[in-house]
């Protein structure tokens, strides 16, 4: 538990901060352990907390009343927030939240954090930053959807993982590619077809694994 | 000009704060009218300001570096602000703005602005509040497109526009054609079918008239 609490401190909530307020904050959070697919929150429902991944992987996803439906809007990895958005404004989660793998969650209590925020602006600051990167995260996310085919957009994921500056570069995706799909918006039809046209550009995937020929080749296919 | 600063005061920034704050929030603001298409902020350039909407259009895009062509990714009416994303964090545009309309905009200097919000925690909570909402509208956008149909995205647009408990209703488009096209991320062609496909569930549209037999039987349909 004192490990994951050292995890949690690393929350962007608790940047600049003193020892004070993070041991308030500390105080109103609990770590909870979901299983793949278990519901962290419905979509729509009474809004009690802000979240954070601690490890594990967390879907977002907004369903379509009509059809039943859902499409992934965001995916958050370790070391991300999501439900941020509730500090200020709002009583609903404007999307669902479930684990897409066995994952550790930090759950911060939200009436008592909007309490905090109210006595310790700097709360309210670091809510706006994690919102500020997930509204421009969400931008780029439309326009990637209205601009890009399938390959394009695994092409700049792909590109988004390799070292800076590197010529040639190979990673293990940090989840299935059923998650992948959903992130870009793609059927898993649609992104085995897009690994496929990517081989020609030197991309090769296995399993989880992802080789690059040419950091360059594949920037300029793209 | 004493009109325009009116409008202004209407902002959801100026939200709760006392006249003093009010006036010295005004001192930082200047108007500015923008002809049709006229670039308001280009993209990735060095951030100077945050924008309210007093009257006009205004587009939000996103160009794609390797085909120059742009998406819409989010389309500010009169009332919006813009760029609020930038009150907390960043230091460049995420987006391109471009007046889509004969358009005035309140321009607020950024960095005044940030020193103001550091001694005026409110002006940070009526920032947050308005990110909040764009950034659960962004989430909206992205379910949308990755759900609908170009029929169902113009359904729940119309939708959207009649008054809460209408039997039938008839509206005037906000904004031209193209820039609905623009705003649910479809090709103008592909608007025009959907217009057509909704005839059958009672739609007509006429220029920029909608009427809506039946607002029971259109929700049934989407």
């Amino acid at each position: 538990m004192l490990q994951k609490l050292r995890s949690v401190r690393q929350s962007e909530l608790f940047r600049g901060v003193s020892a004070e307020v993070a041991a308030e904050i500390d105080a109103i959070c609990r770590i909870k352990t979901f299983s793949n697919n278990e519901v962290i929150h419905p979509e729509g429902e009474l809004a009690v907390a802000i979240f954070y991944v601690v490890n594990g992987l967390v879907r977002l996803t907004k369903t379509e009343a009509a059809s039943g439906r859902e499409a992934d809007v965001s995916i958050c990895e370790p070391g991300e927030t999501f439900g941020e958005y509730l500090l200020t404004e709002g009583v609903n989660y404007v999307t669902a939240a479930r684990a897409a793998d066995v994952t550790d969650v930090a759950i911060f209590d939200l009436m008592k954090l909007r309490k905090l925020a109210g006595r310790h602006p700097i709360l309210q600051t670091n809510a706006a930053r994690i919102m500020s990167r997930h509204l421009s995260e969400a931008f780029r996310c439309i326009s990637a959807d209205r601009l890009q085919t399938a390959p394009q957009r695994v092409a700049n994921y792909f590109l988004g993982r390799c070292p800076e500056g590197a010529a040639q570069a190979s990673f293990r995706l940090p989840f299935q590619k059923r998650i992948l799909a959903g992130k870009l918006g793609l059927a898993p039809e649609a992104l085995s077809r897009a690994f496929a046209a990517l081989a020609d550009a030197g991309v090769n995937v296995h399993g989880r694994t992802v080789t690059i020929l040419s950091v360059a080749s594949l920037r300029a296919a793209c």
